[in-house]
């Protein structure tokens, strides 16, 4: 099960002769660099929420990404609706559990959406994942709080119980399904420092799960096409704001070679 | 009917002179670029959305620009109020049908929409306007799947049926007005995968409109400056990240000399 | 009551080291940029506005920044329910009462709030200001038509009534509590043509009242720091794109020698 250079980019090209729609109900927060994130690997986003038009989009997307950012019950609804019908269409979903942990309501929908039907791949930082197998754990807003190695276990047992693929993504990020582990140690540390950008990786994560029929394989990629980028970026940028920039144009320019000098991935 | 440089460049004085207020309801995914493009270029952007404010502000708006996408049906009464204000109170009215054809509560929103009042000008690309006459037609999510060409017959059509400008948007944008036709052949290849830059161009509109009382003039310059904006960003930029930075950066600096350097339009 | 480089300075070091939680209920146009900001200085931000988990974040947070900019019932709901909370729990509040006088209903949504707790800070440009005192008012849209000597009056006024620091921004800020007052001549011309940067400048007064007791001291710092990454912003920026992102990146490299070098203070 040994992930290659050569199987991150063949995606890649899938992903670029393809262009996947993908689904999103995303936060307000990060919409806008979601969609470029997606444009610039070459999938088709859409951001669409409203519960009188989410079904027929989820139905016909290449992925459904649910990202919990910025709550409220008319949204949740559409999240409800779409993600029951990407799952009676065979459409894969990623759940992003934003801020899972920092607040009972937060924590609440997640659980029950992650209940409710058979996502593909959870992708969060440790506080979030811890949050979805303990609901005393007091998270600090969205940030991670907890490290990745102490959500492992975490993830292998939502893994066990939600039947899919899931990401603690950090300095280190581990892709767990069941017994089978991946560890990616691309990235950069001034990645943390801008806004949303596990919300784009998990956006990713939707674009190769409509590719790579693998959950794991599809997470690890993503992931590792995510750190690569962020690494280029950040040689380019004295900021955080400069890197959130140069990060979509990376996305854009990605090479094999990129991937090929820089992957750092074990499992 | 020949639109030269100068003529567009006038309008873009009186923009910047008289700074016209545009009153937008658009959606979350493009609303920061919207608006910095509207104060690059010289303009006063508000985004007002909710039903107990959108007609005090409709009233005394220069142009009231409407995007249904990200819809949701609060939003939408928020439109309908706003529409027919701004046109009880003379204000021009631009429509984009975001994503029209991709679902039936998006179709059916906007065939409502601009039955309800009588926009000044409707701007989509080619599967958006072709939805505007065929409710049959299926488009992929928001991004058009169809040629140019193909949505002129229905241009002119809703052009007649509505009593407004009408364009279509794309590699070469066509702008129609009942008989009259204008072909806009500005813009570079990598605009489309930056998001939102058709939700810019449709604001453009709505500031040309307030200062250019010809709907038909007023839409070509503002997507001939889209255009050539466009242009002069992609040539500084390796990537769409860059490339959405460096246009708000152009319609900043725009020159009379950039645009009649640049200018290619027909008709 | 001096204000000075290196008390500045510590302030920004402390945020560093305790990274506080700073909860916003903020505006659609502006929320990628406030968080990004937010990080940039060094603090966590969370954006959440629904009435169901509002007050669980504003209790836990080190201060909560509500601005109105795009206003809805659900939203002033929530605004609401988690300026009480905060009030309650020893959080400092910061308002931001974008667009008042532009609408009945923002301006009446307002007053209704600073009425209803007690805020820490309001931060507004003059039109603003000046809309909190006189209802007759009428401004055009978001942006300021009045001088901000002139709203030096009002800002006193409601210092006194709402017992709260206030700050009129501008090419001078005035900030003021009862009879103190203190100015910061900060800043770039060409900031008020990127949208938000007043409802940034807010959210760092959010920050700084993080690490700052003291309303008028932490809000006159906040404002130093804004026209100081601003000028260093724009000292690279050819236009207002590029001043948006450069202003991130300054706000997270700012050193002591900035604040020391470009400091312009009175009172």
């Amino acid at each position: 099960m040994a992930i290659t250079a050569a199987d991150i980019f063949k995606s890649v090209e899938d992903i670029r002769a393809q262009s996947p729609l993908i689904h999103n109900i995303t936060n307000y927060v990060v919409m806008n660099n979601t969609a470029n994130a997606l444009l610039a690997i070459g999938a088709s986003p859409v951001m669409i929420h409203a519960e009188e038009e989410v079904e027929d989009m989820a139905a016909m997307a290449g992925a459904l990404v649910i990202n919990i950012g910025t709550l409220s019950a008319p949204w949740v609804r559409g999240m409800f609706k779409a993600f029951a019908k990407a799952t009676s269409s065979g459409v894969p979903v990623v759940i992003d559990p934003v801020g899972a942990g920092a607040t009972p309501y937060r924590t609440g929908t997640v659980w029950d959406l992650i209940r409710a039907g058979r996502p593909t791949i959870i992708r969060g930082n440790a506080s979030e994942i811890l949050a979805l197998t303990d609901n005393r754990l007091k998270t600090k807003g969205v940030d991670s709080i907890a490290a990745s190695d102490d959500a492992l276990y975490a993830a292998r047992s939502i893994s066990k119980t939600c039947r899919c693929a899931v990401c603690v993504s950090g300095a280190v990020d581990y892709v767990v399904e069941e017994e089978r582990l991946v560890k990616i140690a691309n990235g950069h540390p001034m990645m943390p420092r801008v806004t949303g950008l596990g919300c784009t990786a998990s956006a990713l994560c939707g674009v190769f799960a409509a590719v790579e029929r693998d959950p794991l394989m599809a997470t690890a990629k993503a992931m590792a096409v995510m750190g690569i980028a962020g690494e280029i970026a950040a040689e380019q940028s004295p900021g955080p704001g400069s890197l959130q920039m140069h990060l979509i144009d990376a996305l854009y320019r990605l090479t094999k070679e990129d991937i090929e000098r820089r992957l750092k991935v074990e499992g």
